[in-house]
C-alpha cells in the first residue's frame, strides 16, 4: 500500500474527512513532490471521499506536475491569500470537511488561524503527526534500499576523510576536503554540517571543526551524513593519527565494544531502552559511565532525527523495518573523544548496518 | 537600546506580562545565544516585570551560560516535560502572567497546547511575531557591519568561482570548489545551497547545479551567499566563458541596467513596489518582462528571506536600516538565464550594497 493509500485509509478508519499536511518533508513522503517553500505555503489535502491535491507557491506548480504526482495541483501567487484560495478549492471538491486532522507538530499557530477564518465551525483536533510519525517509523524494502545508498556514500566520504589527515591540516580543511569530495563524486547535500574534531576538541560531542591543526598521536573523530533522494545517512569513526595516549586507545576499546555489542544483540521485541542499556552497562562497568553524556541512538530515514529514540525510558518495542543509529560515545573533557557510529534497520533477525566502513581503530602513520 | 530592551519596553507598552519566543534565530537576536534545538526545545522568555530566562536541553546549558547571556538559564532532560518545567520556573519568578505573547509564525499547534495545558486560563492573543519581523527589519550600525564582513566573503567567493570556470568541469565540482576555498578561508556555513549554472541550465532559477559539463561560448551564472555571525550575504554573478551567443549578451546587457538603475535610483521613502518597478519597466521595456518571473528583491539579515519583500502590491516605504536585495532575472527556456545581484542597506542618500565583485561582463578566455 503506497503512503499515500495509508493516510487516506487511516482518515476512513478515524471518520476524518479532510488531511492538511504541511510540514514539507511528510508533502513530499506522502506526494513525492519535495521542495522548500521557505515562508511561503506548500501544502497536501488528502480526503476521506475524493482526490488528493498539492498547493504550491505558482513558481513551483510546473515543477510539482512534473515530479510525477497523479492529481491537481493548485498554486498562489505572492500578493493572494493562500489560504482564501485553499478554501475555495476544497469547498469545489467535497462537501464533507468537517473534521480535519492538521499536522500539530509542525502547523504555526498563526495558520492555523488563518485557515480556521475560513472554515469556523470545523474541528481539527484530530493529530496527523502521531500518525505520521508511526508510519514513517517502519520504513519499506524501497526505502530501506536507498538507505543502503545513502551508507555507501557515507562509507566513500570516510575513505576521503581518512586520506586528508596530516599534520598541520585544519579540521576545517579536512571538513571541506570531505565535502567536495562528495560533490565530485555526485553527492549534492550533506544531511547535516560534517564533524572533524581533533584529539581533545572530540571531547565536546556538539562541537563544530575549527581551524585546529591535526597534531601528531591523538585520536580523529569525523561525523558525518549526506542525503540520497531525500533519505538521510549518519554515521561517526574515530581514527588514530600516530600513536594517541594510552588513557584514549582505551576509551576507544570501550567505545567500540559497546558498538558492536548492541548492534549484534539488537532484536526484534527489545525494548529501545533495553538495547541503550546494553552500550551503557558495558561503559560504566569500564568507569566511564559519566562521560557517555547522550542517547544511544536516534530513528533515522527522511529526517536525520526522528522515532524510535533508542533511550533510557522509552518501552517502544523495537521491529523489523525500524531504522535507528547505535552511536556510544566517550567523552573526556582534556583528553579524548570517541564516538562510534553506524545506522542501520531491524529485521527479524536483527540489526543489519548501513554503513561499512571497519571500526576496529584505523592507524594512520604520522607524515 | 538592545533588541532586548526593546522587546521588554514592548511588553510595558501593549501591558503583555510574558513574551515566549520559539524561534530559534529570533531566541539569538534577542539573547545571544544561538542554537539548532531540532525536534528539542529552546525558548527565551521576557517579562514585563521580571528578568527574562533562557531554556534550553541540558546538553546545551552550560554552552548558554558560557554564550555571555546575562540572566539565568535552565534546562531539561530528555525525559522530562519541558512545558511543565518552564511553567514552575514562571510562576516562581512573576505574579504577573495573565496575558502573553507568542510568536504565532513560529509556534506549532502542540506545543502552543502543551504551554496551554500550565496556564488554561491565559489569553495568549498576543503576536509577537509581527513586533518582531518590524523589530529586525531596521538594523543596527553593528549588524550592517557585520553583513558588510559576510559580503566581503561573498566576494571571496566569487573570485574562487571565476577561477574555477573551465570547459568540461561540472557545475557541481565549481560548486564544490568554491565552498571548499570558503572553508578553507574559515566560512564555516553557507546561507544555502550554492547555485551554478550554465548555459541553458541558468533559465530554470530554481534548478541546482547539475553534473552539466561548462561549455565554451556560453554565460554562467553564480548564486551564493555565507554565514558571518549569524547574519546572512547573497549575491548573484552572471559571467561569459567565451563568447555568448548575442541574444545572450542582449539579455545580460539589459539585466545589469536593470540592477545598475534600481541600485542607483533606490531612495528612502519610496514604497518596495515602487522600487520593483523601476527594474521591471527596463526589462519589460526591452521586450523581456514575459521572463522576469520573480520578485526584484527580498530582505535579508538574520534569515536569507525577511521583511522587506521588494514586489508589486507592497507599498511599504524603504527606511534607512533596511536591508535587501536587488536582483533582477531574465530566464529565456532553452536559450540562457542571467541574474545579477547585491544585497546592501538603505541609508538617508540611497542604497549601498553589501558586495562589491564587479558587474560588467567577465570574460574567462576557453581553456
Amino acid at each position: 500500500m503506497s503512503q499515500l493509500a495509508k493516510l487516506q485509509k487511516w482518515l476512513q478508519d478515524t471518520n476524518t474527512d479532510v488531511a492538511y499536511i504541511s510540514d514539507p518533508i511528510n508533502v513530499n513522503y506522502f506526494s513525492g513532490y519535495g521542495s522548500d517553500p521557505e515562508e511561503r505555503v506548500l501544502a497536501l489535502f488528502v480526503f476521506k471521499d475524493a482526490d488528493p491535491f498539492l498547493f504550491a507557491p505558482q513558481l513551483n506548480v510546473e515543477e510539482a506536475k512534473a515530479s510525477g504526482f497523479e492529481y491537481d495541483v493548485y498554486g498562489y501567487l505572492d500578493h493572494e491569500n493562500p489560504f482564501a484560495i485553499i478554501a475555495e478549492k476544497i469547498k469545489a471538491r467535497t462537501k464533507n470537511f468537517e473534521n480535519w486532522a492538521i499536522e500539530k507538530d509542525n502547523l504555526s499557530v498563526i495558520r492555523y488561524q488563518a485557515i480556521k477564518t475560513f472554515f469556523p465551525t470545523v474541528g481539527m483536533t484530530q493529530d496527523a503527526s502521531r500518525f505520521i510519525e508511526q508510519t514513517r517509523l517502519y520504513k519499506s524494502d524501497a526505502e530501506i534500499e536507498i538507505m543502503n545508498q545513502a551508507g555507501a556514500d557515507a562509507d566513500f566520504a570516510f575513505q576521503q576523510a581518512f586520506a586528508a589527515v596530516k599534520t598541520g591540516v585544519s579540521e576545517r580543511d579536512i571538513m571541506g576536503q570531505i565535502e567536495y569530495a562528495l560533490k565530485k563524486h555526485g553527492v549534492m547535500e550533506m544531511s547535516f554540517s560534517t564533524i572533524v574534531q581533533a584529539g581533545a576538541n572530540a571531547a565536546n560531542p556538539h562541537g563544530g571543526p575549527s581551524l585546529d591543526l591535526v597534531e601528531p598521536n591523538e585520536l580523529v573523530l569525523f561525523d558525518l551524513g549526506t542525503v540520497k533522494d531525500g533519505y538521510m545517512s549518519d554515521a561517526t569513526r574515530t581514527i588514530a593519527y600516530g600513536t594517541p595516549s594510552e588513557k584514549a586507545q582505551d576509551i576507544f576499546k570501550v567505545c567500540l565494544e559497546a558498538n558492536v555489542t548492541a548492534m549484534d544483540k539488537a532484536k526484534p521485541g527489545m525494548t529501545a531502552a533495553e538495547l541503550d542499556k546494553i552500550a551503557r552497562d558495558i561503559i560504566t562497568k569500564a568507569g566511564y559511565g559519566e562521560f557517555f553524556i547522550h542517547r544511544l541512538g536516534h530513528g533515522i530515514g527522511k529526517s536525520t532525527h526522528e522515532f524510535p529514540s533508542i533511550m533510557e525510558g522509552n518501552n517502544m518495542e523495537l521491529q523489523p523495518g525500524m531504522c535507528f543509529s547505535v552511536e556510544p560515545g566517550i567523552y573526556i573533557p582534556g583528553v579524548a573523544g570517541v564516538r562510534i557510529e553506524d545506522c542501520g534497520h531491524m529485521t527479524k533477525d536483527g540489526f543489519v548496518p548501513f554503513t561499512h566502513t571497519p571500526k576496529e581503530l584505523l592507524t594512520i602513520p604520522l607524515s
